[in-house]
Order: C-alpha cells, then structure tokens, then sequence
C-alpha cells in the first residue's frame, strides 16, 4: 500500500479540485508543495512555490490538473495569476519523475515523451471515469432543482443519450419522482430503457413527444437537438447540456428560438470538488501502486 | 367543477408563490387583481391595485399569503414597497367574502371574525401539508447539494425526525445514493426506520454517533441538538434545519462552536414557487367547490 | 435488559412461527417448554409437554399464539393431533401468570380476567404491525410472482387501500418495475399516493381502469370488487386479498364470473416464520420490560 | 410492420413457453402448426401435426426452441412424448426456409448449413438478453422467497458477478430491503459496485465476509465457491445459482459439506413463461422483418 510510504507531490494548476487534492495528499503525511495555485489559502503544511523548477526538485509525482491544459500549449490554471506555457512547466520536470495529469492532447504527450517525462493521463481510467459520471449526474440534477421554478418531482424529464451518464441521470431523476424518457438508438439500448421503467424514445419518435418535457438533458456527444427539434421544445423547459464541447445542440438556433439552455462542463470539479479530488487520489494511489512509486 | 365557472380574485399580498398563484388563477381565464404585490411584473391581463378596497370590491374570493402575517398584526408581503396593516386589509374586504390565506394566527381570526369575514386557513388541509412537504424534502436536498463540497451519493446522512418530512427526505437521500440514519424517540417509529431500510438511532445513541455523519437534517419542532450535541458534530459537517422557527438547536452555540447551520425556512415559496402556487391552487378549488362558491 | 436474565417459558400451540420462536427463546438461554406443537421436530434442549398444566408449573411467562383462537373458544393449533379449549388452558395457567397471545377477543380476554390471568395482546402493538406488514407485503408479491406466468417488472398492478399494507406494498411493487395505481377514498391519501409517484384512483374511477390491471392486491378491509367491479376485471389477471375474512371481494360472484382470486391469509407466518418469530420475540421482549418480569 | 401480413408458422418443440409462443404467434392472427408439444391442451386454432414434414410443407418460418437441443442432436422437447432427432427435422424443414431457435451449438449450425436451411440463433440478440435477465433476476428473487424463511427485506445478500444479470439482480433485492454486497474482479466493477451503493468484495475479501450473508446469488460463468469458500458459508444460507452448467461453485463439496443450494437454470421459462413468450416473439419480429419476410 502506497499510504506506508510519504511521498513528495508537487501539484500543479488546476481548479479549487485541484487545491482539495493537495490537502488531501497533506493529510495522509505526505509532502506537498504546489504551483500556480497561488489564489487559494492553502493551510501551512503545503509550502507554494513561485518556481516550477524548484517545486519539482526532487519529488517522487508531479501532479498536473484535469483537463492538463485549455488553449493551446498553455496550463490549465484558474488559481493563478499568471500563464503557463506548458513547455517551460515540462522543462521544469526532472526526466523520468511520474506525471499524472487527466484529459491530455496529443501535442502535449509528444512533448512530454520529447522531454523523457512519465506523462500518465489518469482520465483514461474506467474506475475514475465512473465515479466522475455519478458526480456529473449529481451536478446536472442540482442545476435542474437550482433553475427550474418546478420539483424534479412529478416532473417530465427526458435524458438523451443511454450511456453510462445518462442511465445513472434518468434513474436518479425517477427516484427524486420525475417521470422520466429516455431517447437512445440502438434496439439493446431501447431493450435496457424499457426494462429499467423508462419510456424509450428514438429519433424518430423523439420529435413528437417533446413539446411535453420541462427537463431536458443531453447526455449524447452528437447533435440530436437541432433547429427542428428545438423549435418543439416548450418555453417553459430547459435543456442541461452535459455533453463536452460542441455539445448536443445547435446553439445559435437554440438562442434565436429562445428556449433555455445551461451548458454544464466540467461539473465535478464545480459541485463536488472534494469528492473530485478523492476520486482523483484513489485514482492517482493505484497508478503509483502499479508503477512501483 | 370549478373550471366551469369564472370568478374575481383579489390575489393581496405574499412572495413569488402568491404570483405565480395569480398568474395560474388568470391562465384558468378568472379576472385577476393583485395588491401589494408592487415588486412582480405581471402580464397585462393581471390588474395590479393600489387601493385594497378597489382591489376587494365585488369580488367572489380573497386570496391573502402563507403565512399571512410576519410581524404582529402586519401583512406577509415581501414584494411589496409599504407595510400593510391586516385590520386596514379586513376592512377592505366585503362582508361575507371568502378569504383564503395559509398559517392564520389567533388574533388574525378574531380580527376576521369580528369584521365578519369567512377567513379559511388552507394550510389545514392535509392535501397540501403532503405536498409542500415534498417540496421542503427537495429543497433541503438543493440546499445540501449547493452547500457541500461533496455528493450526496455515498455521504453519511442523518435525518432527525421521522414526521412526514422526515421519512420523505430520509427516502430521497437513499434514493440518491447517502448512507441514511434517522433519529426518532417512538419504538413504533425505530421499527418503521429499520423496515424501511435505514439505521435507527435514539436521543441515546445519537450523541456517540453524530461526528461521522457529513450532513443533518433536522425536521423535528424540538430542541434536540443542544451545545452538547453540537460539540460532537464534525468540523465539515452541515446543519440544515428545516423545522419552523425556532428550529431544532441552539444557535447561539452553534455559532459559538463553529458549526455551519443552515435554517431553511418556508422552502416550498423559494425553491419551487411554481410547483407550490400549483398545489396552493388545487386546495383552493377544492375549498370553493366545498363552499359552493 | 431481559437478555441478562434466564426465563422459564411455556410456548403454546401456533403455526411453525410459534415454533420457531420456542427455538429462539431457547437459543438466548431460556428454559422452553411448549405444548399443543407435537408435529414440529424440536431440538432435544425444548421439553415437548402432553398436559398444559404441568408445561405450565412455576413458568415466567406462556406464550400463546397469533391469533389465539380459530373457531369459537378453540385454541389456533394447528400443529397438534387434538382440539383444546381455551378455557381448560387458562384453567392450567397459574393465576398471576403474564400470558402473551396476538389478536385476542373479547371472550377470551373476559375469560382471562375470570380467571386472574395477566392477558396481554402482543399484536396491539404498533412495531410488531409495522414489522409484520413488511412480511406480509413480501409474501403477497411471492404469491404474485408463484401464480402469474408474467414478471412482476412491466406488469400493471393495482393496490387497494392506501394503509400501511397498501403503501409499503406499492412501493415495492414499483421498485420491482411494475406501473403502480393505488385506490383510495381520502383527498389526502390520494395527494400522497400521487406524491409517491403511483397513480391514484378513487371508487368513482376504479371502475374503468379496472380492466387493464393484470395483478390486483387488496388491502382495504372493506368491500371494494363487488359483482359489478369483477365483471370489469380481465379474465388473465389474478386478485390477491391480504385483508382478514371476510375481505375486499364479493367471493361467490368471483367464483361465478371466473375471476382468478387468492386469500392470502396469515402470510407471516407462512411465508416467513423466521422473521415472524423474530418480531415476536422482539416485541415480547419489550413487554417484559415493561412488566419487569 | 410484420402484423400487416399474416404468416405461416411452424412451432416445434419446446417448453410452456414455446406454446405460449405459439398463442401468441396465434392470437396476431397468424397460421400456427405445432409439433412435438403434445402434452400442451391447444385451443382450436392451433393445429397439431404429427408429422414434422407435414407440419414445416410451404411455411413461411420454423420456430424451434431455446435451447434447441438438450442431448447430442436431439431437440429438446419436454412437451412431447417421443424424442425426435434433430438430424430428421432439419431434413422435414424445406430447404431455404428461416428457421429460429435460441442457443444453437455448433454441430447444428453445420447441419443447417448442410441441408441449406437459414438457421438463425434469436438468442444472439442483444434485446433478447436484456429482457431474458430481466425475467431471471425476478426468477431468482422468487427462489429465494420460496426458499428461505427468513425475508428479503433486512436479510443480507451477497451477488456474485457483475455483470447485466448480477447488477439488476444487486438492484432489485436492494429495492426489496435487502443489504447488498457484490463480488467482483476488476477496479472499474468495484468502482461501479461502490458508486451504485452496495458493498465490494473481491475474490480476496471474499472469504472473510461469507459466514455473515444468509442468501448468496452466483451469476458468474466461473467457479467463485470452491470447498475453502464453501466451509465459510453460514449452515443457515442458501446458495442460488443461476450460472449455466457447470455453475460457479464446487457442487460435490456443496454436498458433503450439507451447503443447501439451488441450481436455476431456464428460469425465464419457468416463472414467467409468457413474458418469456412475448420476448421472443418481439425478437423473431425484428428478424423476420431485417430479412425481408
């Protein structure tokens, strides 16, 4: 078990989950020092540094956030003042330290292998991807109870998409008393609605129905609410759009026709940041576990 | 039925809900005036008054707010920009006008009686406590999702009380996935907690378990959580309290010890003002159906 | 607590429930004797009696069964080759003697008084009904699933009575895929029976939608399908009545009009007699207490 | 839509649920010829065949059953009072007719191909799996309820498996009250187990909890109980097995150690023949529309 041995950390960027994770890496008696993280009140214990160099020196990890960046080449960084290039970060790195990091582009693996660096992305895990749908669906519910004037209960709820968010999402939303459908393609997927207790929807059948719904949640990573559909939509309703960017609708429609929408990105590390963060450590324990850190 | 016959209701007074109750009453095509609701823009079919005696005058049904009085003898309407005494109001109503409003005070019904108004409390009807308590279940799961860093999926939840709200809401937390205990005194109700699959505690085994739950709830009218209790509440924890005031512990040494509380009070008008202007109408058909109005 | 001290227990007639709970009585430690039970295989440490009154000697407590009496003045057991009058049981039992039966009647209770036996009614008590409606719950959906060639999941079912029965029984209905409707008279059952999701019925609309149900539990101790409500009922649908004689149904039109039907009498006992004896035992246990025996 | 045409079928073999499927075929208004159901009391419609050649001339589709053989070649056929050959039958079927069945092994394929019939397996289908474990979870349940006499509600279960079968199995005893844990292999099965609000256990944390549980379900195709499990096992538990043969445990140890266990195979044909039916005739739909019949 990795918590028999302290570890250094250095954690890097990232958003308020980010922060928890430190804390939570501190709490279990390991060093931490953190890096561009420089708007959040760290208790005394994790030492900020205002150079990456230094901060890596000598660790066992280097923890970076998720996603790793969010324009091109630059860190992914909310907490700090400043921009970071993320080649002078990797620059910063000694060769051959364990890099962990979630949601990591192309370019930004060929430059870590260019530099010798372990870059892991920790995303990629089933296990963390997992708890992180439960987090989303947990997130997309409370933004649903915080915008509507109407209970979740008693109401109509359609979910888009029968992957794993959106089977967690519409069985959730039944057990809070929404009546709920669910719009899928494949007849397996219309097999597993019908037998969960939702009522099945496809494509075609879609259109029809969905002047009734007061909730509307895409879950699907694929244009299903186009100008057509949308214009079905009632005035009343709200679409929470769950689905990473462009999404699952024609937005510019959607804005013209006036119906309400909510795009929710990155939902974990804004309505549960601290069970993010634990999810993330359990994740990051079995990575260092398996490497041999 | 109701629906049948149109009628005049002066709509005086109250928070969004009573708006929103106006509004449904007008879209059932009844002549709607509303006074001392100054602050609502309301559809041009909706008459506001500035004189509650105009606003009164020949019509078959007053509507005043839940609760209907906030300070002593003063009117409940917090969107309005003056103070309304409710004896002045009483005097604006007819002589044998039906007038409806929610949790009546003593004095407000001897006032309405010695002027010789029909005041009936539509708070008393069961019909409506069940539905506005499941409207205080979801919004004191709103509150707790808003407030705490982490899910209700897989916290530790406790519920105190296993009233009506108290059995709902321990249901829904399950329901989403929180670890749930509830605390009650009746062995009727330990045994009905044990059934319905939560852990049963008693005012005697709360104290040596209260530091491990993340988030209580209380719902029980009594003082159950006293400085000593709050001493063994965990430093993260959340206190929501949705019984009516003065609520179920000691503020002050809530404050004192550092416990984040949260009193929720009259959640049904904020959370969801729409669903509650719903069942508020519902109960107020019935009431006119009983009366023959 | 009773725990720490050891009884002696004379356990009289009853079904296997009864039995069962001589055996758990024995394995806390207490010396059991029982009587009227000749056809159950005890374990060598219960002393099987052939005169009530020697069973009876110098005990701390008899235990008769739940209900006391099948016909008129006869002991309920149906484990024994004989016939035994109540009176002559009384008769053996010391006089001062806490004497434990559930749903006792009016002449057995007269008798008891007579004879200065401290007749106590376990069944009066409101954790052993909780208890026992969740088995009774569980054995009518065991009925249901033995007798019907459909699942219970996607199947449409009707519960009549919004009771404790009747709302634990939907509820689970419902959780295991049915599509619920629960009948009820009041306004405020059947705002709750909304609330809980199920749809709800009145006598006036039960008639109508009587046709398309293919599983409907009676709860209701009151005749509900009578001859005119059977005829609507589907020639594949099966009815099962949970309520004591005489039930919720006209018996002899349903034998007539062909309709599937099922008394479902006793169900803890029958369906579970481990768990039936456990609440007994638990509720005997608290009476004890109470007695300070 | 197939309903618009009306076919020819013929129906050989099988259990009750192959002749409800016959009705059903029957009641859509469909031509429907039976062999080797003898022992099934038909209503006048459905025409019995002694001679499969005759009962196959000039039909549109053979239905055969699931599974179609039980011995060596021979169909199964528990319905009829001869065996029959499969080898015979396929040579009664003219050549290019659709022929279903589910379950197919590979030397009757080869024969098919032989004999050039279209032989196709409707257990292949997705739809047809998810609905099929949905009739097997609640098959399980009754088991259970059959077995034990304890109740569902409070008892403690351990699913073994989690896949399609073990996760709605671990769902639908936890909607019953039952407490759940789940045995599986991978980190993003325990990851899901977790999440979903039951217990993890791992074939190395196995052992040490199985002395607690009082219902084990096995729904894994490997052997999980092997002796050294199975001495851990409580002399009160019931072991069901819903695997296919072999199952997932060691049944001569079972055995000797007085293990009380209950192997349930076909449970869709057993408990809910006619939802089994009506699955499969939406599945034999589907097909006969993709080919163009």
């Amino acid at each position: 078990m990795l918590e028999k041995r302290l570890l250094i950390f250095a954690v890097i960027g990232g958003d308020i989950r980010q922060a928890k994770l430190a804390e939570l890496l501190a709490s279990q008696g390991h060093e931490v020092r953190v890096f561009a993280l420089d708007r959040y009140a760290f208790t005394p214990v994790i030492k900020p540094y205002s150079l990456a160099k230094e901060a890596c020196r000598g660790v066992n990890c280097v923890v970076m956030p998720m996603p790793l960046t969010r324009e091109q080449g630059m860190l992914n960084a909310p907490l700090s003042g400043e921009s970071h290039d993320l080649s002078d970060l990797f620059s910063a790195v000694e060769p051959g330290t364990i890099t962990l990091a979630g949601v990591i582009k192309e370019d930004a693996l060929s430059l870590a292998k260019a530099r010798n660096i372990r870059l892991i992305d920790y995303f990629l895990r089933e296990e963390l991807a997992i708890s992180n749908a439960a987090i989303t669906v947990e997130g997309a519910i409370q933004i649903a109870m915080e915008e509507m004037p109407i209970t979740i209960n008693q109401s109509k709820c359609l979910v888009i998409g029968n992957g794993r968010i959106g089977k967690m999402l519409a069985e959730k939303l039944r057990a809070l008393g929404a009546k709920t459908w669910v719009m899928a393609r494949k007849p397996a997927d219309l097999a597993q609605i019908r037998i969960a207790g939702h009522k099945p929807l496809t494509i075609a059948t879609l259109e029809r129905e969905l002047e009734q719904f007061q909730m509307i949640f895409n879950t699907a990573p694929a244009l299903i609410l186009g100008r057509t559909q949308l214009r079905r939509i009632n005035s009343k309703a709200l679409v929470i759009d769950v689905a990473s960017r462009p999404g699952g609708l024609d937005w510019a429609a959607a804005q013209e026709l006036g119906v309400r929408t909510k795009h929710a990105l990155s939902l974990p590390g804004k309505v549960a940041p601290v069970t993010s963060a634990e999810i993330i450590l359990e994740t990051i324990n079995f990575i260092l576990e398996e490497e041999g850190v």
